[in-house]
């Protein structure tokens, strides 16, 4: 057996497929059906290549500020649960990650990543300050784990439309993950957010495509079989990495 | 903050500790119960770092053989489906596992780790070669994932007895998981298989404290106060790997 790591048969020029957000839907149905993947396996893998990511992206040596602070923003779904594995890994990787978690899952599977988190003694904020210079002045940079693809682009309701009003005037980089919250999954947002990186988890999505910033894609752990259905002709990830920059 | 990547209040210098086989099982009563890990979430990690500890003790060019075959042997229980978890990332990092897993755990946990595999083309044995050139002819290794340390090492049975019996006289190396099978968790084994390499999972155990191979410790993600509590002394990761040698 001779083949690139991702895809025996594919061309290595094809070019990566960037998927709908119902191809990533159907996608990602299918690794928990018939491929038997867990959603836990899959959050931490996810979450976990985030950190490390973000820790490529800025390496503690490399931050503006004395404390290696990082403002993690949690969504009340999936999204969410990558982002409190994200910053248990940061915390491990000597980051001081705070988290702000506003409405919390009242699923046993994110409640358990949430206590991980909270007996790893990250703290969680209890609202997130309206004054943009606190935030600016407080943290190096922040992760956006609000969003994900499923969620309706044109209907952000409360509390997540005021963080996104507050996360657009940031000064500090955005790191979003998966898709920019605010972003249609299909399209490259024009008045969301304006990450400075974007963590793709497992496939890239549409509005990836002309992503002007550090694109990362984690998630490595896509069966032959499916790469292949969906044609997505991943590029090969380097060694035994968990991600690679597009 | 300034500390150490492990434990905050440890000593740079105290000796990493061994744990006996009650102790690392007090300490994963603890994770799952208070600390809310999930046994998916776990054996995940502890596979995927598995497979990236045998990538760098027996590199895809350094191999013998031509084809980067690897038999993987998993037992009925949680070290099996650590091995499974291994043979997945293996195949993703190019290698050509083949998984010998005799007697299938009927829990739905192992069940899905096993359908995960499959799906990934890996190939099942359904027998072991008794002839053991045929075992040294066909693979350049041997994982072993049979027995955990909860495993009584004074009354292995059928078919793990005849496995062990085989592998003993195999030229191949051994990779063994947390504790090679058939030995004591407390004490080196004397008359049982001979690793060349072992990767503790999350914390040492006392057989290993004199192991005169290659000793990896995987599983970077053991809360701080955990440490503290079994006053570990971990040695630092290096950057984000998600192992280290000992």
């Amino acid at each position: 057996m001779n083949h690139s790591s991702n895809d025996p048969d594919s061309e290595p020029n094809e070019p990566l497929r960037y998927l709908s957000k119902d191809e990533a839907a159907a996608l990602e149905t299918e690794l928990l059906s018939d491929y038997r993947f867990g959603q836990q396996q899959l959050i931490e893998i996810w979450g976990h290549a985030c950190a490390v990511a973000i820790a490529k992206a800025f390496p503690l040596g490399t931050l503006a500020k004395k404390q290696p602070t990082v403002l993690v923003v949690c969504g009340p779904d999936q999204n969410g649960s990558v982002g409190l594995v994200c910053a248990r890994h940061l915390r491990i990787f000597e980051y001081e990650p705070t988290i702000f978690y506003p409405k919390r899952s009242p699923q046993t599977l994110h409640q358990d990543f949430t206590v991980q988190c909270e007996k790893m003694d990250i703290p969680f904020l209890s609202y997130l300050p309206a004054e943009v210079q606190l935030i600016n002045d407080a943290y190096n940079l922040v992760i956006d784990a609000i969003l994900g693809p499923e969620a309706d682009h044109t209907d952000v309701r409360e509390p997540y439309s005021s963080i996104l009003a507050t996360l657009k005037q940031i000064k500090i980089p955005i790191v979003s993950v998966d898709v920019p919250s605010g972003w249609d999954a299909d399209e490259p947002g024009t008045d969301g957010i304006n990450p400075e990186v974007l963590i793709s988890l497992t496939v890239p999505k549409r509005c990836a495509a002309s992503f002007p910033g550090k694109h990362f894609l984690v998630g490595r752990f896509l069966p032959y079989d499916i790469q292949k259905k969906y044609e997505l002709n991943l590029p090969e990830y380097p060694g035994t990495d968990c991600l690679i920059q597009l």
